[in-house]
């Protein structure tokens, strides 16, 4: 086991991002795939229903990160050679992905989701409101059940696809619980810890250390490494949701694809709103708290609370972040984990900490 | 292989009642000790999710046929001797069930569900409706979550817990596509095979193939096994669905737990008012067509349409129910299967066609 000791060849975060890009292409080719059977198949099943699908595949497949499958797909090559089996079963993380953010851009009435218009705002447009909801939540549960079928028909051992399926439903159960912590948010005050338990539940599990589970127990890892795994995602986790808020409310809405105004609009407390009704002097904490959960707060009133965020609170949680990325990657540093998985980690932690999109 | 040709003694409808009293009784000592161990498991992930599990377990323990378990347990019985693991592994089409209808509830903007308000009308009090309605979605969305942990927990071999969780995915997929069609009926013309469809997808796949199915397929029954339960389950399931119709309408409210003039305020194309649409006379069919989808009709207009329907519809299909009910018996009849399970879908058959609820 002269591997154990053995330091690897650590991808540069550009590196990482380009293995990303290469996973993209592959998964993307795998959804596709899947999208033209389940069309074919509706077609069968009621062509009326033909154009939900539809739908589904046009959310899934505009352009994303695809972070959570690509964790799911690393995740199995720190313990095995990934391959196109790995691939196919990685779309479940991606439809998993797709069920929440419908289901999430109703709750949270959002407009826009990747750049173009929501589900529900699609059907909307033309049944009127409530029918485009309806037909939201059905095109958002069509998905968590494909997620289901795929991970329980790909090319795995029994055993290992049985405790993915446990595993998968868990957690996603836990963004279900953060989700509802979320939406008390807007009605109840927040804590810094109040969001930190959110964050945890709502991206460190959800967007890193459940789909890297998964891809670790199709490879047949056991429930140290799966520990080991946590050490690393959950403070990854945390830093990544802390780039999505920092990015949301400073970011350029063109790469974002979401208004740079929503989550305020909303009430939505993240760190950053929260460390600065803390820390903001007093007069900054009264323009902070009118426009919090105020849709219509002016043009002029967001910009002022996005000057106070980033004079109370952005170097702090930039800082913060940057902490946590660290811990991330020392957690695995020396595991003896195979390259492929390992190094993409490591360089992805980065990208995380840094991405603007 | 005597048992092929031997006459069943078979129950009669008071028998297979009882057998359901029985059953039903064994699945909700199930569902409450689960509830309690989630509840106790939401405590530990975050003490501000609990209620919303706890809302889960109330909407789920009302008073309830738990027709969709006891099919999954009577269709195990078919095959082999049913025990506490088959109990426990029904439990999971009852968490379909609440799902799917707490989900429904919302895009119908029902009130009442079991004879108490449904889901998102609870939280809706508390928060407002907008707030109700998504936590009406999460809480929809943990019972899905639950359905395939259930299954993949189980006590059964793992290949066949794979094999009825890609089922169930499946055809709880299809109830999807009927609930689209639904949806879609509301502001589209039906005709009688439309309305046909809408029942095969969402009431005889989901009621009684699908869980008939998992039951088989848990007790080891190949694929013409399944097959011969279809001639069974979709003959019925359309029986099922036209009993539920004619007892929605004429029915009393407090056994059937639901306000005897929603599907018509509602517009729902039922075969009862499709079927009198296309066969009463045309003063009638101006009445009709005038209350169909008017949640403003008074109570006296709601009376003209049920008198209409009853004079035009009532007979009709009501025979066309029982004949749907012999199709069904008469396909499994001379199956050889255990005595159990198939007295038990004999018996049934006869009382889905006659209950008042």
């Amino acid at each position: 086991m002269d591997k154990v000791f053995k330091t690897p060849s650590i991808l540069s975060t550009m590196d990482a991002k380009q293995e990303l890009v290469a996973y993209q292409k592959k998964v993307d080719g795998a959804l596709s795939r899947f999208f033209q059977d389940k069309i074919a198949e509706a077609g069968r099943v009621d062509p009326s229903t033909v154009d939900a699908i539809a739908q589904l595949e046009n959310f899934t497949m505009r352009k994303a990160k695809r972070l959570r499958p690509a964790f799911m797909y690393y995740g199995y090559a720190c313990f095995a050679d990934p391959n196109d089996d790995v691939v196919y079963a990685s779309m479940a993380m991606e439809m998993i992905q797709s069920y929440l953010l419908i289901h999430d851009d109703i709750m949270d009435q959002d407009v826009l989701r990747r750049g173009k218009e929501t589900v529900h705002v699609h059907y909307g447009k033309k049944y009127g409101s409530r029918h485009g909801e309806s037909v939201a939540i059905c095109v958002g549960d069509f998905a968590v059940h494909y997620a289901n079928e795929i991970l329980a028909e790909s090319n795995f051992p029994a055993d290992r696809k049985l405790r993915a399926i446990v595993e998968m439903n868990k957690y996603v159960r836990k963004v279900v619980h953060g989700q509802i912590r979320d939406l008390r948010s807007s009605v109840l005050p927040q804590t810094e810890d109040d969001v930190m338990k959110t964050y945890l539940l709502k991206s460190a599990t959800y967007t890193i250390e459940g789909p890297l589970h998964i891809g670790a127990i199709l490879a047949g890892a056991d429930d140290a490494d799966l520990e080991t795994l946590s050490q690393y995602a959950l403070p990854l986790g945390v830093a990544f949701q802390l780039r999505d808020d920092i990015n949301g409310l400073f970011g350029d809405p063109a790469k974002t694809g979401k208004p740079a105004d929503s989550d305020l609009k909303e009430g939505k407390y993240t760190m950053l709103t929260v460390y600065a009704l803390a820390h903001a002097d007093p007069l900054e904490q009264k323009v902070l708290r009118s426009a919090l959960g105020n849709a219509e707060s002016t043009a002029d009133e967001i910009n002022q609370v996005r000057e106070i965020i980033r004079n109370v609170s952005l170097a702090y949680m930039t800082g913060f972040a940057e902490g946590k990325v660290k811990r991330a990657i020392a957690a695995i540093d020396t595991m003896p984990y195979a390259d492929q998985g390992k190094s993409f980690l490591i360089g992805i932690a980065e990208f995380i900490a840094v991405r603007d999109h």
